[in-house]
């Protein structure tokens, strides 16, 4: 299996990829990964005796965080993102991830992976952690601003079968993100997508409010791509703001610093729960080529773990099998 | 000024409510409170020599949390909600309270208290806390599933008005939520509010992230119903699972325990901090009648501040600057 990491797409890189792909190859000496980027910043962080199974692809651009994607993609031909995404259409690696700009991931997806037969838009998946220790693998959270009902129903087949194959969720069950739990609420997409959810092949479970996603009220979790980021980068914001006001209260004195100092192993615990490193990064679904997006913050263990979650992505065959799924389920066509 | 109270209405009533109404007519003793609901509950809670501006106006129904609301609101017509939004109809009260169901009050603002000329969709407000030390208005939050732009313009000029007059913000900045803070992200919907909110009369600080709104980036967010409600409710629940879980780990042991006393004060002050009881209810922005929602949980005080809300909605005559404000902006007009 071979795995392109675009080593300086993320806050941390190059550091964070070229440590996160020495670390998958120890865990995993299947796997070869191809570090694309700035071949001396990469060899920095790599040992004198580069391993047989790390390959380096030189790349001279980079994609930065604020570069607008569409223009970014087409005119950074040489960047590391792209050239990376390329190397999946050619087939030269069978996935490829990026901790880098999520708007250009998207872009160069589209643009250069293509889209698989039947899917009409692809989905942007993310993690929202959840107190039953797991994830709620939550799509689209920004590929698809204005999403017709049958694309729902396509994210909840293929996050369905994402959860099921790559996060060994058994049976993941399907949740309709609205603004309360009974039949006939919410806007006209909702409405119209919940019998289909009914009618498809799903172990659909009913509508899920915003407030129940961070309790596990399902796993999989399906929304229009405006409706999830802004789900997304609300759970985010409250998480952040709560952190930052508690640590200035925490550390507000010295008697302060003392009780904080007696938690600190409770507070440690607890962001581990809440920690989306250990689930790696979240896919970009229903392009013809596995494509990876990892959180921009992600450190060497989340890179790391990504690479993991790309190797399963390919073993298990998802994109294979969501292309007889949507078959079986005809939810290929448009409406 | 005479403003009816839902006295059944809410998690704590009517304790909470009546107390509320002492506490406010003891700090303003111009206003006249009608407390409408179970005579015999009410009088559980007033002294034995019941004020001269406490009045008790009798309703024998309730509706619960749980009620669907358009049916509630039609079967139970004798409920203290229906018959208090009633009086404010018939002006026998300046303003209408109620921390009850919230649909249920949307359901019977629109029916009974009816539209303000030129406002096709009333909006229900909420407060959402900001590290700046005070609240977001933000709006709509769930009257009103599928928004159309000119309306989202509407909102924002509601908002802005009802946060100048009755929260005292100074020139209120008001902001879109959106997916990114460039100019033409989004979905078609913001992407068309975007231009008309640039040329109304308003203090437009452009796109907000949801994870940017904690940190008070504007005082007045804008948005459909469907994402307002699912930003509010992941905003709570976000905090309400943070706060469950680190409690949760603050008292696991005996040293933890200890650990927490010593930091309670600054976990009380923060909890404070992020207390929406201050500001009282939000506004059912857009009916004939001002109309107040008090948050379901709201305790004596949180009643009282709503109370408090309501007279200066009154009188800052916020329904006329309003309807004023639409007729030079010639927003009234479907599109």
């Amino acid at each position: 299996m071979r795995i392109a990491v675009d080593a300086m797409g993320g806050d941390h890189a190059p550091k964070s990829t070229v440590l996160g792909a020495l670390a998958a190859i120890k865990e995993n000496p299947a796997i070869t990964v191809v570090l694309v980027g700035d071949e001396q910043a990469i060899r920095n962080h790599l040992p004198q005796d580069i391993p047989a199974n790390i390959e380096i692809v030189p790349a001279a651009e980079v994609i930065l965080p604020d570069d607008e994607p569409v223009r970014a993609v087409r005119r950074k031909k040489n960047s590391s993102l792209v050239v990376a995404v390329e190397m999946a259409r050619e087939k030269k690696v069978d996935a490829m991830i990026s901790a880098g700009n999520t708007g250009a991931l998207m872009t160069a997806g589209l643009l250069y992976a293509g889209r698989m037969d039947g899917i009409e838009r692809p989905a942007l998946c993310a993690y929202i952690p959840n107190t039953k220790g797991r994830v709620t693998l939550t799509l689209d959270v920004g590929a698809n601003m204005d999403a017709k009902p049958h694309q729902l129903v396509q994210y909840a087949v293929m996050g369905s079968l994402y959860a099921e194959k790559v996060l060994g969720f058994e049976r993941p069950t399907v949740g309709l993100l609205n603004v309360g739990t009974e039949e006939g609420k919410g806007n006209e997409l909702t409405k119209a997508v919940f019998p289909l959810l009914q009618e498809a092949d799903l172990n659909f479970v009913g509508n899920v409010e915003a407030r129940d996603v961070m309790q596990g009220a399902c796993d999989v979790l399906v929304c229009d791509g405006f409706v999830g980021n802004v789900l997304l980068k609300a759970v985010e914001g409250a998480a952040s703001t709560i952190f930052s006001q508690l640590k200035q209260e925490f550390t507000s004195s010295l008697i302060n610093k003392l009780g904080a100092a007696i938690l600190k192993p409770g507070l440690v615990r607890f962001k581990k729960k809440m920690d989306y490193a250990e689930y790696g990064g979240a896919p970009l679904l229903g392009l013809k080529s596995p494509v990876i997006k990892a959180h921009g913050s992600s450190n060497e263990r989340a890179m790391k773990n990504a690479i993991v979650s790309a190797t399963r992505f390919i073993q298990q065959d998802v994109n294979e099998v969501i292309q007889q799924s949507l078959q079986k389920n005809t939810l290929g066509e448009s409406e």
